[in-house]
């Protein structure tokens, strides 16, 4: 590439670029870590998409209206930290990035959506971005839908590189895009041509351009060094009415030694090749320093947009107070108290009623009263609508011709599904739920710890939890999922025995803010166990004492889900023979593992045998059986040890043992 | 629908059809479930495939040269079932077929791979089948290559839905197989735009024909009830030159009430429709009674491929000897006895040597003594060819020009990358193994557990295997990931310490027929500690003493991986403050719970304090450190709580405290 032949075409708009770029360069040698490369061959598009784009206002990067920036292509960290910085973001001063990828830091490997403002995701499993890029857009849409263009109106800018565009997820991703013709989205795909292992080529002959027109997207083909041509293409694309991919051509690592080549992808520290990159830009400060009249225009960026921001506060400000204290109340992820009393209300009306029902339809009945008193939930499922019972009478189904619709069809894509649940949690404004069965918690499985990882609070509703879907077989019967998911940080994982628990374990699930839920639900008919009403929440305690022994007690039964029904009647057989057993429910180990240890030495008391029940494996048990420094009790286990099998529910349970005689006979053994 | 003019135009074709769409809605109304829709609308496409194209024998369902027939849409199983039944294969009889989705029948609700022979793969969770077929096309190419035409060239076809083409992992796997100009491979579409929750068109609007084309696919379009055009576009597709696909357009539960709707998805069992369903068919036999001409000329197609069976062994019984010994060897998965001795001489020089390298350096040192002398592994990576250490220098790498080739770049494709692997397993003939980082065991989370499921072996090299890779930050440090994998029943699980407890991971791995493996390796440097040689593979045992405590035994370290090195630093600290300690590496979970009770408590004997050290969650551990049954020791954890941070690798085990010193700290505190 002629370097100076481009940056003679446009000085000014070199200068700019090329601060990002040498910022860069100095950030990765001083951590002798990073991806330099990227941000490199992507300066010029981000330069002119900040520049001439996006609508943000660097001293209040909270606003509600703002464009989004999603880095898809989160290696190239230093070109959003760059961003930051360069624009006057106030979390983002020079020693940020010179502290980039050190303990502390704002500016960590990849971006992280909790670590400062500014970085609107986390980002860096790649595929990840685009996808819950698809979540931001159908936020906006659906905001706009419900609160009206005078206050949400706002682009999602992506940029994507060649790692973003393998992963299946984007397929996911980018059929649902086209499907919902979102017109705010905006992709930029980083078309270098290279990947760690090499040139594309290697390992893909796909056509983008092609593929992204067949799920319905407008697509330019752009020179990605060329301001003029990227500023032309920004404003077709926002013109498209669909969503919209820019193809830009660049050369990674532009002007360093490792230009075009797949060494470029990675940490350029050579010192020689710095300087003689730096040389190339025409640049002569020295390391991290920024020329007084080049940041200073970067600056008049950072504040480009804050004329159009007090507009808004404006708009805002005429509102009702009311509606003000609403739209903040679902800004900040608040719930309305009305949630606590509908939820009560409905527990008074099941310990009367006493229904006999699956837990998946005591999770629909519980989301019939919530769904009306909370406006900012988004349902959804991926295809199976009518076995997850996420979809309640008034939602309406989102659709380009109803974006008040709050149910969302995701098709075939747990992936992209629950990437999108967390572009949308992490958009704000909406509490998204969707469902699928538990066992494809294998196929959202990335995107869910991502949901962890950000501290975001998206509800999974994960039916048909064990063997108890019966005859669909072994790769429809979850076994090790819950003990995948318990393992998982940050992850409450509710299992609630029924109806009551179920409507105490999604008021718990929406109320959270920085975790993410999995409700693991069954197919099968449960009786109601929690016969007595209780205004408190049990489920909230994660952990309880169901039933109390009747004899002296000489025995533990702790069960979730379908098997404390199982416990409860091993519980009848062992006080026939006179052994006293206390059943409690642990709905949630992660809020018992919260609780005072005293409360938790009341609710499991040393010296009683135990045993524990689960239609799963034992992983995660033994901190309950065994104690938490081990010695207090001997222990057993009743569950799965392998996969599943194909049969009726009730034929695989007593084939696998897992019968309330076998409970018995388990204590008895252990006595 | 006139299926009056159907069954006129072609009548000997349609009651062979017929057969297939009876037998299918007689088996699921006996289980009162399965999926009758998907199986009636593609038995046209079906039966032309089996009587004109397949190359099979239903006497011998492991030919080694047979054509590969995958069901990507499991759901629809009655197709394959009928298909086996009525071709004649001997372990379905009707009794089977009338046993559909019981316990203990060959007839799962989804097809298993290892209930029976002529059931080449597991299917049902979508998009597998698929992306299990990129792999078996590939394994034939490979095999061609390797053993030439004569003895390797058979086609695998595949039938796929919405569902499956919806998956992300369709994407990964329509991709490769363009850029490998797979043109063995023929993929049918069943194209009757229904899913569950309605029409396709709800949650998809994706071009799938130019979807197909635009990732270098050869695609037809025909009518999928209409043999001549079935039989022509087959025809077509062999002659292609590429991976072909065939889009079908079809009704689904054709000719009965429930056509063209999503309930016809589902279980059809009102008798009256049943009824007249087969009315319209012209069928009159009783339910699960074959008339004897149509059951005579299915068993007909069933035979035509002996002729070229007897050929093909001939052909295979002219090869030397020694050739057919290999062939045989290699078809069975049986390893060569030179794979105990290279690894038991690279041991040697290990403990000689004592190398101080990352386990994924000593994994790549391990495969350069192996691939030479196994010809049937097949390695690979996740575009982290150098960072996994997975090619060594005599692979080759795959492509259109080099079948030879034994290495593959998979792009960013993990998951597509686990589900080919699995396809190539099922193949047979081949031992793949490939990597990428341990946190993307997310992405490749569906196809591991289907590893294990069918009882295949691939190996999986993840390196990158906790916060010790350091600077790119909790996105890629896994936490939980050892936890998910132990959790799954028939998954190996290996983490070594050392070089030479890598070597002798991978002398086991190799070994397995059935059982997946999953090696966790370093990024960073770790010492040699198994300093003296040993013959025996120590790691078989699971878990093993390398350290005797020297003074009176109060406590026993148990690491894996990286932090066993931290335990011998804690020992020494400990010992000089007169602590006896013991060290007991634990390389395999499995393994180890795999020996008997009495060697596992000369390991590991009641009484001194233990404590474990593992840079991942608790999850697991607490059999071990609670002993089996409890009340055998103090116990403590020294480990990770949360995700991990960007900083470098030394940094972060400082500051999440998974140093000696905190080691030797929690065994004084447990004293």
């Amino acid at each position: 590439m002629d370097i100076e032949a481009l940056r003679n075409a446009h000085p000014e708009h070199w200068s700019k670029a090329a601060a990002i770029r040498v910022l860069t360069l100095d950030a990765v040698a001083a951590a002798n870590s990073g991806h330099s490369g990227m941000p490199i061959g992507m300066a010029d598009v981000a330069t002119v998409l900040f520049e001439k784009h996006l609508k943000f206002d660097a001293s209040a990067p909270n606003w509600f209206d703002r464009d989004r920036f999603i880095l898809s292509a989160g290696h190239g960290s230093m070109l959003l930290y760059s961003l930051l910085h360069l624009t006057g973001y106030e979390q983002f001063p020079i020693e940020e990035v010179k502290n980039f990828r050190q303990w502390g830091a704002r500016t960590a490997g990849h971006p992280e959506n909790f670590l400062a403002n500014g970085i609107e995701t986390t980002t860096g499993p790649l595929g990840q971005g685009i996808a819950m890029s698809v979540g931001f857009a159908m936020a906006e849409a659906m905001l706009r839908g419900q609160l009206g263009k005078r206050l949400v109106d706002h682009y999602t800018y992506v940029i994507a590189g060649d790692g973003c565009l393998m992963e299946g997820v984007s397929e996911e991703a980018i059929s649902l895009a086209g499907r919902h013709e979102l017109e705010k989205l905006v992709v930029f795909w980083d078309n270098n041509n290279i990947t760690i292992d090499g040139t594309v080529d290697l390992a893909s002959r796909t056509d983008q351009v092609a593929r992204f027109k067949a799920n319905g997207w407008h697509v330019q083909e752009i020179d990605g060094h060329d301001p003029e041509a990227i500023d032309a293409a920004i404003t077709a694309a926002k013109k498209s009415g669909k969503p919209s991919m820019i193809a830009c051509k660049t050369h990674i690592a532009l002007g360093h030694a490792a230009q075009d080549t797949s060494k470029g992808h990675g940490a350029l520290t050579n010192p020689d090749q710095m300087a003689a990159a730096k040389a190339a830009y025409g640049w002569t400060a020295p390391a991290f320093e920024i020329p007084a009249e080049i940041k200073s225009a970067w600056e008049e960026i950072g504040r480009r947009g804050a004329a159009e921001r007090f507009a808004w506060e404006e708009r805002f400000a005429a509102l009702s107070e009311r509606k003000q204290a609403e739209i903040t109340r679902r800004i900040n992820g608040e719930v309305p108290p009305k949630l606590a009393s509908v939820v009560r209300a409905l527990k008074k009306q099941h310990a009367e009623a006493l229904p006999k029902v699956a837990t998946r339809k005591a999770s629909e009945l519980a989301l019939e009263v919530i769904n009306p008193v909370l406006p900012e939930t988004i349902g959804g499922s991926a295809d199976l609508t009518g076995s997850n019972n996420t979809k309640t009478a008034d939602l309406g189904i989102f659709d380009t011709d109803n974006l008040k619709g709050r149910f969302v069809h995701w098709g075939i894509r747990e992936h992209g599904m629950a990437a999108a649940m967390n572009g949308m949690a992490l958009h704000g404004g909406l509490k998204p739920y969707s469902g699928t069965f538990f066992c494809f918690t294998d196929y959202a499985r990335p995107a869910m710890r991502l949901s962890a990882l950000m501290q975001v609070a998206p509800v999974y509703v994960m039916t048909h939890d064990s063997i108890g879907l019966g005859e669909d077989g072994p790769t429809h019967q979850p076994v090790e999922h819950l003990a995948m998911c318990r393992a998982t940080p940050n992850t409450l994982v509710f299992r609630p025995a029924d109806a009551v628990e179920t409507a105490e374990a999604w008021e718990i699930a929406l109320t959270q803010t920085s975790t993410p839920s999995v409700l693991s639900l069954t197919r099968q008919n449960l009786p109601t166990l929690r016969t007595e009403f209780k205004a408190k929440n049990m489920v909230a305690q994660g952990a309880y004492v169901l039933a109390e022994a009747e004899g002296k007690r000489q025995a533990i039964l702790m069960a979730t889900g379908s098997e404390v029904a199982i416990a409860m009647e091993a519980k009848a057989l062992l006080e026939a023979e006179g052994i006293g057993t206390r059943v409690v429910s642990m709905p949630c180990f992660e809020l018992f593992a919260q609780q005072e240890e005293s409360l938790r030495k009341r609710v499991l008391p040393a010296g009683p045998v135990r045993v524990a029940i689960e239609a799963g494996a034992r992983m995660g048990w033994d901190q309950w059986l065994l104690g938490e420094r081990g010695r207090e009790a001997k222990a057993g286990f009743v569950g799965m040890e392998g996969f599943g099998a194909s049969a009726p529910a009730e034929v695989l349970y007593e084939k696998f043992g897992i019968t309330a005689a076998a409970v018995a006979d388990k204590v008895k053994s252990l006595l």
